[in-house]
């Protein structure tokens, strides 16, 4: 996934994608010198988990000073910290890949998934490179649908998600454990990260709501990041997101409407096929993807794949509408995987170096 | 809600479906000495709550004795008892409502949702009536959307459902109880009425998947019912039935098109004012229609009101996509409540008297 003579910086080891970043590079035998932990100015001194071992945690400021080379920074933090922290890391001499909505509308920045369009990669890394991981709900969508939308083009997209806690971080994740005991022993729930009890319950998206087109927070991403990656700028895509208790693991019933009629074997045999998908597809015994297949994998789980019954087939079978169910790891391949992937192939492209004083895309401003 | 004269007879009374009817009854201060609590057989002789009282189970063959007037039985019973119970229960000079899916399908038994289709119901009952009621994620889907149908006309619709563990009945509650415990202790989680963990997961709908078409019964039963109700033979809809760890509310992400463009202010005025829909839309405070404030409740919850963002609006700001989350108690509007008031409506008519020998719908046979 990324070369073991790179050094690695988690930026924000601490939070849920952070420690699952580590995760995967204990996994791979990431030599845990070539790890850097940074955590939050009072998690200075402390140290993390790294495979059998723990790693310290240090200050981002102390990724400035180093000189190693190849290396990559994988940033877990809150928007407003990327801003600030992308820019001199990249000032640094660090490839950056940003896990925030901070770089993801700007057009001078990449917004990658390597299996649906890698050719948004920079070909030659010969400086420091900033690209931004796509939100978690647009990276399981477009995983799976992209081998459709390559084959037989895509009209319109209907998306209703099944959002695991995760998303909105490690103490999201707490917080479901707690309320789901309080309510178990049917006591009231406390709320904390969410406005509504999430044990037992599902809500309308907990990012905010436009006054105007009543379109939430996560939807806007859908939709923008969706017809970004896609390359189709008025797309059309119809989402609803929705969280359940779940902890980690994403699911959304999808429909498709292609361009051009498919068959539902030429669809079978493209998503068996493609890159980062699973096929879990089994009407007998009614398994299909769901969160508790999908934890800690690193593919999209793609299942449920029928001709939309309000769709015409024609003489030979073909109809240009598709429902899929597909469920992956938010944590995994809908962020920290996703990110890793992004920095091998930087990574592999070409060791960055440092470049001070090299023009900084748009948005990004060293040092504030 | 049903006169207080009529005695009403709940058979499977300790089911999820009986136990909510017996709830409703009680709220309503139905007479306890005009409530006939049935139960299986290994139940007789045991006391069932009634209110702050209680009431004898007693076995079904009892009321083929009983002459009481006005009369009606509700049935929550599974399919196969129903065909046969029902049978019996018109010969004695019952009016029956059965929330199985025995009759749905029979085109001489009415199919009934007192907002949406009470032109289907009898107008005047000088014999005993046989009317099932719809599944309960039709109920809720047709509830809200039938005032946007009746104005603008129904092209299409597409619904994913987050549906409660309830619509499988009293022991699917206790098993996500159990579950969700063993799951919060760290151990395996017990399998009983599911085949796949429902706590703190998602999976496809449990009922049988078709293995040609790939659609699951509860996707079936959406589809036809919803044609059937809304008199669209060939309407043209497309379901996602997927199982969430709530305990008794279904919500549903719907996008309805509509035959004729419709502008914001005109969708909210109709759904304000629909019976049996409480509008649930407040985009400030991020707050919609979702199971916490559904459950235990009379109303289809409608919210997250807000047009298709794929559609094209006319100058006037018209549309004819629309998208709406809703969400309903599913023992209640989605069962127990709907076949009550279908068993209100039938009583109000006319009470019936035993006509033995009259003829009996498709599909129903006495006393096999």
């Amino acid at each position: 996934m990324i070369r073991r003579d790179c050094t690695v910086a988690v930026v924000g080891a601490c939070g849920a994608v952070g420690r699952e970043a580590l995760r995967i590079l204990a996994a791979h035998d990431h030599p845990p010198d070539r790890v850097i932990a940074v955590g939050s100015e009072r998690s200075i001194g402390l140290f993390t988990e790294y495979g059998e071992g723990e790693l310290p945690l240090v200050p981002l400021e102390s990724l400035y000073e180093r000189r190693d080379v190849p290396r990559a920074a994988v940033l877990g933090t809150p928007a407003d910290v990327s801003r600030i922290a992308a820019a001199n890391l990249l000032e640094a001499g660090w490839h950056v890949v940003d896990n925030s909505s901070a770089f993801r509308a700007d057009v001078l920045v990449p917004l990658v998934i390597p299996e649906v369009n890698p050719h948004a990669l920079p070909r030659r890394c010969d400086r420091p490179q900033l690209v931004a991981n796509p939100n978690c709900s647009t990276i399981i969508l477009l995983v799976a649908i992209a081998p459709l939308a390559r084959a037989f083009g895509v009209a319109r997209i209907n998306v209703a998600t099944y959002q695991a806690v995760s998303g909105a971080g490690a103490a999201a994740m707490d917080e479901l454990r707690l309320q789901a005991g309080e309510v178990l022993a049917g006591r009231d729930s406390t709320r904390g990260v969410f406005r509504h009890q999430c044990a037992f319950n599902v809500f309308s998206h907990d990012s905010a709501v436009d006054a105007g087109s009543g379109i939430n927070g996560e939807e806007r991403k859908l939709i923008d990041e969706s017809r970004r990656i896609l390359e189709r700028p008025r797309l059309a895509v119809t989402p609803t997101c929705v969280r359940v208790p779940v902890f980690r693991a994403h699911t959304e019933a999808i429909t498709i409407e292609l361009e051009n009629p498919a068959a539902e074997s030429e669809i079978r045999e493209l998503l068996g096929t493609a890159r980062g998908v699973r096929v879990v597809d089994d009407r007998q015994n009614n398994t299909f993807p769901m969160p508790v297949l999908a934890t800690d994998g690193d593919d999209v789980l793609v299942g449920r794949i029928r001709p939309d019954p309000a769709a015409e087939l024609d003489g030979a079978g073909r109809c240009t509408s598709w429902c899929l169910l597909v469920s992956a790891d938010q944590l995994r391949k809908g962020a920290a995987l996703n990110a890793l992937q992004i920095a091998g192939e930087l990574v592999g492209a070409r060791a960055p170096r440092a470049v001070g004083g090299d023009r900084l895309p748009t948005g990004v401003t060293a040092r504030p």
